[in-house]
């Protein structure tokens, strides 16, 4: 159903791409995710509730993420909201994803800022058939994002605002500050 | 349903642990595909058929990733199933989960082998539930193989033969050479 274009036309023994290297390499990652999207557009009838249940799922691994974050970054509480979307994009992104968006188009009150992915390793080779233009294919990012700023007491919407998956030029993810949570409240999947 | 335990007991900002680097981690991936078999566990009836699912979804995986590993590693046709074992352990499962598995216990034949992996990415703070106690949680791995090895032209049989989830002190995944395919078949999902 999604599809993953093919990398190399013709035959196997090509020369060497770009940007091998002996790091850890996404692709396995990229297919996997691929393959929860498939099956999630096998379970549910329409494009929105997977959508939905991409965040939920984002969610969820975002409460655990968090941990891992805070453990191997060494990072402590962050200053503000700016400060906070700077250590995402130049920390976070960076570690998990391998990527680091820009952090740009900060709304007035400073309370609203935009991610912009140059690429984005989830949608690499990915093409999204004509029945499905209301996926948001990469939805779980922003379950994550939602997630993991809860446990550091931070209520966010985050959502896509841009996609190249759906011809746009680069991707944006919209991050919006709610309100600053209570301490300690028992941490709860949804 | 799937449990992913906690890596920090009390609180956020400890230490920094041993694997902290700027590399690309892992833990995000093992944590979507964490939520791709409990979406599975959700979908199907029992054990086998989720361990069926993962192997076919591996499958398709597996037959996408040989052109990303044949051109990021450049390498060329293997001489022998030896040398393919070899290339397998020393530089897909480095590429692409950051792990080395040994191989060993090979047949008298030559024709089947053991890959042990000390450390399995994919199972990172995840215990099973007692109500799953015939889950290959790990078995989407089994079908990359087998689909990888397929696309240049070798079948072979893959199967986990301890697993550490299941009380194993090592993971071992049994691969047996079954034959030498012919060139130029078209590539079909399963």
């Amino acid at each position: 159903m999604i599809q993953h274009t093919s990398r190399l036309g013709k035959g196997y023994l090509t020369k060497k791409e770009s940007d091998a290297s002996d790091d850890l390499n996404s692709e396995l990652f990229t297919l996997t995710y691929g393959a929860l999207v498939t099956q999630l557009c096998k379970d549910y009838e329409n494009d929105e509730e997977v959508n939905k249940q991409l965040d939920k799922m984002g969610y969820n691994i975002g409460v655990r993420l968090i941990e891992d974050f805070l453990a191997r970054s060494s990072i402590g509480r962050c200053q503000d909201f700016r400060e906070t979307a700077d250590v995402i994009a130049k920390v976070a992104f960076k570690m998990y994803l391998g990527i680091t968006p820009s952090v740009t188009n900060w709304s007035p009150a400073g309370d609203e800022l935009s991610l912009i992915l140059e690429s984005n390793p989830l949608v690499d080779f990915v093409e999204l058939p004509d029945n499905h233009s209301s996926l948001v294919y990469s939805n779980l990012l922003c379950g994550v994002l939602r997630g993991a700023l809860e446990m550091v007491q931070m209520a966010v919407d985050v959502k896509f605002a841009q996609d190249t998956l759906r011809g746009d030029n680069v991707t944006e993810i919209r991050m919006k500050f709610i309100k600053r949570m209570e301490e300690n409240l028992p941490a709860g999947d949804e």
